[in-house]
């Protein structure tokens, strides 16, 4: 834990323990409010465009927005999974997965590998591979 | 297993494996060999520049000969760190440490991670953040 201030800024794997936690509880939402940087930057892959998803979403509230344009395209979450996370200097990585039906698509399974810079107790980066 | 004609070509998990199990014996040029693919393009972060490293290499040839390069840079490892893998669909990723003296330096420690996309039973392409 190191002090900055009057504010106690957690080391990467702090937030890396914060980030499983909460995503143990499925609490997404808090994870955004509570973790991310206002200058959060996140990368998705190239052919994420062809399912209507920006390769670089940045700032807070373009996340935020980004998370309720995908939450609305779902029909039901039939599961959700997190592994625990690798952690490397200021970075950390996990598996996420997410058994879902999408409004009048199949149901289907989605597995990513993301990961995580951390600085200054924030997530600043985020970037998914799948 | 994928049969492919008359090879038989490796699974994600297979080829994590395989990684993992290199890794552990320290067969770094080996890897290369064996699992990369002719195209493979690798991703440091854009900060390597300042070290004398290129943010994209790419080819076979062109990722042994920066292999190579940095090795000449070493004067000694005295420590090796791979984590078990992360699998996802077709990537994976790992917590690669390294405690070594470069050549003229103090001796250092190193983190990073690494993540893999596996096509066609080969990593294509490998990035790095640390």
């Amino acid at each position: 834990m190191v002090i900055w201030g009057n504010e106690k800024m957690m080391t990467t794997p702090e937030l890396a323990s914060r980030y499983y936690a909460l995503m143990l509880e499925n609490k997404r939402a808090q994870i955004v409010d509570e973790l991310y940087a206002q200058d959060i930057v996140c990368k998705e892959p190239e052919h994420a465009i062809a399912m209507g998803i920006s390769t670089i979403t940045v700032g807070l509230e373009a996340v935020k927005a980004k998370a309720k344009a995908r939450a609305a395209m779902v029909a039901e979450i039939h599961g959700d999974y997190c592994s625990e996370p690798l952690i490397a200097g200021h970075f950390f990585s996990v598996v996420l997965g997410r058994d879902l039906t999408l409004k009048g698509k199949p149901r289907m399974s989605l597995q990513e590998i993301g990961v995580f810079e951390v600085k200054d107790g924030k997530i600043v980066t985020e970037q998914f591979f799948y």
